[in-house]
């Protein structure tokens, strides 16, 4: 697979799988000199890590990272960071089951017909593990952006048809959910834990904030920073959809009232969500994503094993019933890459 | 701007502003020996040029294609494909306006934040006439594709808030609005009619199904099959959002309604829309995306001039008053282009 | 194929055939707001034309370059640069020979080996036509690096075993062999007409010198500046190798010789060619090609035709005798488009 | 830095400092389902470890590797292959003296001016250390080649001025400087040991042989097979250039005896070193590259301190006196690397 690297100037290549000794990153293209050490990554990690609250999973895979290489004297050199995660929490045999059936809503199937052979154990390269990787690189590339006075901020504003009324920002990081609303996300955590006791689980809407943009970032034609925001949360495998701005409310609008107008002080409106023809407006950017349910349920459901015979399946295992909460971490980390690495692609391109 | 090329085995690069002397595209990477004309490429042509019915522009850009390299004797030679088209309806004069002012909904004010200098005529790169050399590329992706048996097809589901409610394929070419509905399509153009004379625009929702992709392609991690249909889409300038399969709907879905079950004759549905994990799943891949209204309206607006001076603007020109029916063309190119590509992907990676 | 595109920052990727409609060049990451217009980019592309001296080939292709995208009112717009030339000298009929048989020294059999089918029309892609995109390419870095005050010069220094003992560049341009020595140079045109009239060809070597350069140009690890210098000089079809300073000299040197010392003021030498560890040391850059004879010659000579039959050729033609003079501005060219890619890329990475 | 990932279907990511926790190498792109254990590759990492002789260094890291993902079951599971070293023989205080002075032929100079920082334990990236990861994913690509019948030898033909005679492969493995002429090896040996007792160094010549490699591989015009060798060789930090077949003397030659006619039986001679026009003709590749004299050596040099102060420094260390032997597997490596990939991308272009 070469699809394990991410970003042109700021690069990153995750590896390892879930179940494997270790998961970990490569971070290329750090600016050097920039004062960096693993606590400040650790912040964003413990965020991703399960075993937060109640509504999500108990594994207790200690998220704890190393830099291997490229910070001296809690600088970075510009060369290489690699932060490893050691796998601590292996129990290969709750995996028997996926050895030889397919889990509906799991890439097993298709691994199986891509590659031919699948480490089964934990979901491979396709395990939300992996997302780890893109954590602990996102935390480098929040450092770097906040030199620049950008912030980026995710949140849950809907599960499972319950949707947030309010937005209160300081509510985020204070509810199990991260939702903006606190009393919505009371009703969503009161939600998930009957799901949960149903063997079932549920999906929900994430929406990010990106502040502090500068305009002009973003690279016509095929690179646009809207093109690239989208290949980034797309890359997450339980998003199966996004929208910038207005999005698929646009569908029904007139262009009298889409288009963002302008007077002296600014634009008027932000329907476009801060990209304009690909390139940031200078307004906040802002998108929301769709996170499917959970496919890991202990409810049975009807699959075929790997000689093609039907089967019925139950997951018992250790699995977030909702994946928003964790999930905010990994789309503010995709997000963060992506602007900055649009900052060291406009640098090259005026270089002056 | 190094954002003009897409792809990674199959690849294009388009050139060439709305206004200059011509617009094309290279085409690399092409498997050698395929039949290929110019009647073939200019099938596609033809349906995204202006003029082609009272809902879109009566611009008379000839989109004649001629193909300048890499054919021998009626056969690819493998070596890139190079695809010219002139400019021959060009009247810098009517956008004397556009010299001065930001008009609201275009790429104009955040090109000048980017480049610090802009072809005003036209758009530039901005422009949708840009597409037109991705439709030329396409149109050797889906030659390509032809030989596998797989097929793409978009139409427009709903423009304005007005709905297809039947899925009738044969009618999509056989209206202006390229809708699967007929009765729809008679509303839809209706309204837009309207709008024309009122000086507005609208927006629309575009389906796009790609059809009989083996499973097994896609490539996890970064570059899933969906994460870069998305970027290709989002890629497109009138784009604000994407979902596949069930889509945003699925934050409101149970994981036991979501996952799509199995028996022995393949999946029971489709939630997927027809990917998971980043690879194909080989049902139908389907996806939606959300077009917005034309930002060129000739309705009087606000916004600034270059000085930052507050001024009205009428874009007074010759416009599509709703863009699905011309991107629909542009939708299928940029899904074979992608599609392609991952084939060529595939049999690199396992090369027996 | 997808080898037609060179560079990360800027880039450029050429097109056509020696004997199609034209060749040509699309350039991207050029730096928006640089005066620029085409009499600037045909100084170069007259360098490279043939028919300069009776020491080239007569074939009388006009190479005057058209911009066709990318300036606007007489600047750059940071959008892609493409500049067409149109094959005006085509004699396909003088290539019925090819059309069988298996010029030696071409890639007539590598090309039908790799691609199964073979434009035969003057070697296709392979052409040294396919050069001409190049200089022109070349042409807009040298603008860019001009200003800031980087220099770049080739010359030949050796042809058929005749050295130049002295370095003249006054004389470079002076003489028909773009030697550095005006004497060594009369004494070359002799030996070349003389092999000319006994259909012969020969080889030589050219010394590149790029002056002004930074110091700290130049990515570890992979992408050392000296190891893309290479990538590109080995990208010209009659380049057979490369050295950097000392060079293959290296090979016999001790440590204690080969070391550049330093002083206050400076480097003592420069055996390492003004690149260390891949990263320029701000000291003049200096590397040397092997050039390799012609390989178009009319004396007869043993081959195959595609069927596999011995078969006896005489390559009836108009070639260059002597590649060197006219693989000069190529090579500058080269150069010019890795050094201006590099301080890109610099700029990506320190990003202040 | 951008500049650690190597490759396009087949890639490798370097990581690491010569002097922190550990080095290694993410490989992206493997073919799956093919047999592989970590004693394959650590053949080939013990023939580039320290210490194999009096002739280099006494360093005793312990080059185990370690495979922590991509192999299940004792296959390659088409996931990205991560290779870990541990570093387990730092000693920083031996490099105080780099701290402050510039190393003349080292990277100290160049990579403070890059980066305006520099961990100077050990030359951090530039230390041959990293060149382990390349033999570590140059194993797995030898792996895949093994596969095709191809196979990759490097050997010794010069060092120091004293030049081989004879080729005797078998020789090669067999002395302490890999020499393909075990005469000539004893004096090397002899030259190396008086040298390095006096604090001197010397360089040498190494040559490549790749065998069983199919004509047609390689991609014009950019991506010749010939190109990318020598970035991949250039890439090495002790080489300082490169000639394929007939090379530089290709200078001193006339077309009608360096170009390789052809009978029915193949190729009457291989001038060419088995690439034509950037692509491979199934004739041996056939390449040499000029190694510099081992830069640390213990005889005094003059140099500058970080301030510019001039002063004398002697590299007390373990350094090897000529760097022959070890960088032979660290070429045979990369040239596995690049000739597997041009295997992957002909795949993806035919896709048959």
């Amino acid at each position: 697979m070469a699809g394990s690297t991410f970003g042109e100037r700021l690069k990153m290549t995750t590896f390892g799988e879930s179940h494997g000794e270790a998961v970990g990153v490569i971070v290329e293209g750090v600016t050097p000199g920039v004062e960096l050490d693993e606590a400040y990554i650790q912040v964003q990690m413990d965020r991703r890590k399960p075993g937060q609250s109640s509504v999500t999973t108990p594994r207790k895979e200690y998220d704890k990272i190393r830099i291997v290489s490229g910070i001296f004297e809690g600088r970075t050199t510009g060369t290489p960071l690699c932060i490893l995660l050691n796998n601590t929490d292996m129990r290969p045999s709750a995996y028997d089951d996926i050895k030889s059936m397919y889990r509906p809503g799991h890439a097993d199937f298709t691994y199986d017909k891509k590659y031919g052979i699948r480490d089964y154990r934990g979901s491979g390269r396709a395990s939300g593990r992996e997302t780890a990787g893109r954590v602990a690189a996102g935390a480098v590339a929040r450092k770097l952006l906040e030199r620049r006075g950008v912030s980026v901020v995710a949140y849950t504003t809907e599960i499972g048809g319950i949707q947030c009324d309010v937005f209160d920002e300081s509510a985020i990081e204070r509810n199990a959910v991260r939702a903006c609303d606190p009393a919505a996300a009371e009703r969503m955590i009161e939600l998930i834990e009957r799901l949960s006791a149903e063997g079932d689980s549920c999906g929900g809407i994430v929406e990010c904030r990106i502040r502090g943009v500068a305009p002009g970032l973003g690279e016509p034609v095929f690179d646009k920073l809207d093109a690239e925001l989208a290949k980034a949360m797309l890359s997450i495998g339980a998003i199966k959809g996004i929208e910038f701005g207005a999005g698929f409310q646009a569908a029904a609008m007139r262009g009298s009232e889409h288009n963002d107008q302008m007077d002296a002080s600014g634009f008027l409106t932000n329907n476009a969500g801060g990209i304009i023809g690909g390139i940031s407006t200078g307004e906040e950017i802002v998108f929301r994503v769709a996170v499917k349910p959970t496919s890991s349920i202990s409810a049975p459901q009807r699959t075929v094993d790997v000689e093609g015979n039907e089967r019925e399946i139950q997951t018992i295992g250790r699995h977030d019933p909702c994946i928003c909460p964790r999930v905010v971490p990994v789309i503010e980390a995709m997000a963060c890459m992506v602007v900055e690495d649009h900052y060291k692609r406009q640098a090259a391109l005026l270089d002056e």
